[in-house]
């Protein structure tokens, strides 16, 4: 029953600066409203819709900027591992490492992940029903770390396109871990501009508003000054100047689903 | 920007003292929470899953019940017609005339019951997008008639099952009509049981609650005093006695969203 | 195990010259290849996506330009109903009674076509599991008509788009009633160009293949001398000179299918 | 135009001699029906629904058996790869690399696949629309390795359940690239049993069927003499007795496809 807490960040890390200016405009946003704010982006991006889309700074680059901005900013911070060797060094930069939707049931993965004793967010495959997150949960578990974070991203809806079903939230719930609600990948278009995914923004605050009501413990939101020049997923980004506002107009739904607890 | 419109009543008709019953209920409910309330009541269920599944009282004992409601009451009321030549006679009886969703395409329904004057309240088909819905209400207003609601009810998403896609409320508001969330249909499980359909009553709330902090016009909810005994539908309802603490809770949520409009 | 029926024509009946004229062509066809054929056209098209939608020759001219074709080109005929009050006079006309997917659920229709003791093809709804159908079966049977043909034209997947699940086909078969693949209409885009349906005309003879390579009893398939000026349904027609080879190719799957059955 | 292509095997390696036994089996099986046969086999089954499903003899071990296999029997071999670092070893082993479904977007797999000079066959993720395997191609074309196979597996359709769409084939057929038709893992429930992933094991011949109707390369066929006690996937496994007759029946289909080839 805490308040809100607000998962954002730019798709990919771009610089040390860049990074910097989001996380500390971010911050002030967060503090504002009352939420708790984490810093999120990513080093490297592993499953891009073309091999000629723009994939980050790397791993070591990326999370070398992943330890300033924490530090400078100071704000946990959250970033996507791929593969199992990539685990150790990303819980040491960052303190929630987030398995890819695409990855979710890569036991492999889940169990290094897990082995750091880092907080893990798990994405919800796009081929997954909410309840399978329990299979998914108990390969985290058998590590003995039980620090889990789900995150509903949307399901597969006949081609390129999601559809977020209200309901996986509280089932995903179910499992007893705190459930994240992703408002911008799941209103991404995968693939549907032909050499990358289109999107579709300005259902994303939609979302946001939907899955807060429902007294979830935080959203997720990819956010640039500039989106249309994102060198990744701009098409269903928000605005970095709109988030004062909508963090704001969230905070006020989430006080109030927080008053009028949903029991499933 | 008018405070949430309560449409529910049972699903289908089975007395003029239940439908009083259900109908008085709910109508104190709603005038202690601020909400506007319109009796719903099914004369005939002409698409039941099974040939053996309970009708309803038929269309001349249930408009008479209907007109007693409205008079006894004194509360609006809304029925649902199935075929042309059943709409003036259902217009004189009720206020509002819905299209069932299977018949949402139906051009001789939709004419027929816009050429009434009466208010049509029109389902999305489960096989229709939301942009789909614009060719439909043209068919309404090819009559003259403009006094048009939108209902989402759900989506197919595989064999049995359905999906409320959030983006379908806001993206109907675009139609310049009134949006309402069908929270109970859309938690149907369509020939779930074989026989007869199925539903996650548990996941009603959640539907209404998503939907209604979107800023929609109206909420529509099955309800019985004894779910688990009534004629059709059952899976899906709410219990009566769990009404009141239901709008109450959507009242706060409508008033906090009608103050935050989603602008799209 | 007869060999396969084809069944078709044009979507809708434009004059009873054009409508000779295709029977007559279809007829010479499937003579040569060894198929029984069915004339197929519809006197309304009751559900256009648009009100503008051109509707066809209306019941009383339709159903004369059908027996007429019946009477003078010697074949079978089959046309799709609407409304109950619709089927005897239909059933005088034509051979078979079709219902349409959307009111695949429609007891009394089903019920009053029933009743006409004529064969009755019924449409798998697109928001219908295959298994669904057995309740479908049940509401014909009841009449005591036990003359009945199943057909798959595709399920709601996603928006503005469907697909035909192969497993139907004999899914539907356990019912013990003849199947029948629509190829035309499973690769039918509903709506999908704004105020028309879209469609993939190219798709139509996989399908209609890789249905007939199962042993179904009949194929479906919508055909005009000119598709693209087709008044309904061009966009997933195939061409009339086209047929003569399709046909030949799909016999020949046939006699393999046939002489190879499938046991589920 | 080549004849048929089979590549079956057990789901994942049990030992030695199991291996042999099955390729052996199917090399006879093919060898009298015309067909050109691959063995497959997995050494690691890296995505299980649950964690304590059994995952294999592991990559050294399992390389060593793929080897023997190859060496004893004589028969192409094939396997799948989980991560970029075990390519050249298994490329060593094995004459086709396989990318899993859940993988086929994650780009440093898909190269690494590709370097190794090895034929590479991309399974289409679930939540992939065909058109989108020409950015997959692509990924590993820019490795100057154009030896690619696609293969369908079916597409997430709603929850715990897949459909194979027959227009995929020759939507990927497009590429150049020969099409692969995965006639089990498309009957798989994924996660339909809870704990591990149901099947339907009896339409498994229909998948196949369906798409060697359609003048396809290969069909991919998981096989076992008790598939009720496979280690994994048995529920849509095909028992290895009957595939003398299925073969031969799809020879037949395939003999007849290739003779009148599809145009899209």
């Amino acid at each position: 029953d805490l308040p809100l807490t607000v998962i954002a960040g730019p798709c990919q890390l771009e610089s040390r600066d860049h990074a910097e200016m989001i996380a500390g405009r971010m911050k002030e946003i967060c503090e504002a409203a009352g939420a708790q704010y984490v810093f999120k982006a990513s080093y490297d991006k592993a499953n891009r819709t073309s091999v000629s889309g723009k994939r980050g700074l790397g791993i070591e680059a990326g999370l070398k900027v992943m330890e300033e901005v924490r530090a400078a900013i100071g704000v946990p911070t959250l970033t996507d591992v791929h593969a199992p060797e990539q685990c150790a060094a990303a819980a040491q930069a960052v303190d929630i490492l987030q398995i890819p939707a695409f990855l979710s049931r890569q036991t492999d993965l889940l169990v290094a992940a897990g082995e750091t004793g880092a907080v893990i967010n798990i994405k919800k495959g796009q081929f997954l029903a909410p309840w399978d997150m329990a299979n998914v949960v108990a390969k985290v578990e058998s590590t003995g770390n039980s620090r889990i974070l789900l995150t509903e991203r949307g399901s597969s809806f006949g081609y390129n396109t999601l559809v977020a079903d209200m309901r996986a939230l509280p089932q995903m719930a179910k499992t007893g871990y705190p459930v994240v609600m992703d408002a911008t990948h799941s209103v991404q278009q995968p693939g549907g501009l032909g050499g990358s995914s289109g999107g579709q923004r300005e259902f994303a605050p939609v979302m946001a508003r939907a899955a807060v009501s429902l007294g979830i413990a935080a959203v997720f939101i990819e956010t640039h000054e500039d989106p249309d020049r994102a060198p990744s997923d701009g098409p269903n980004m928000i605005p970095l100047d709109q988030m004062g506002k909508l963090i704001d107009t969230l905070m006020q739904f989430d006080a109030l689903a927080k008053a009028n607890p949903i029991e499933i």
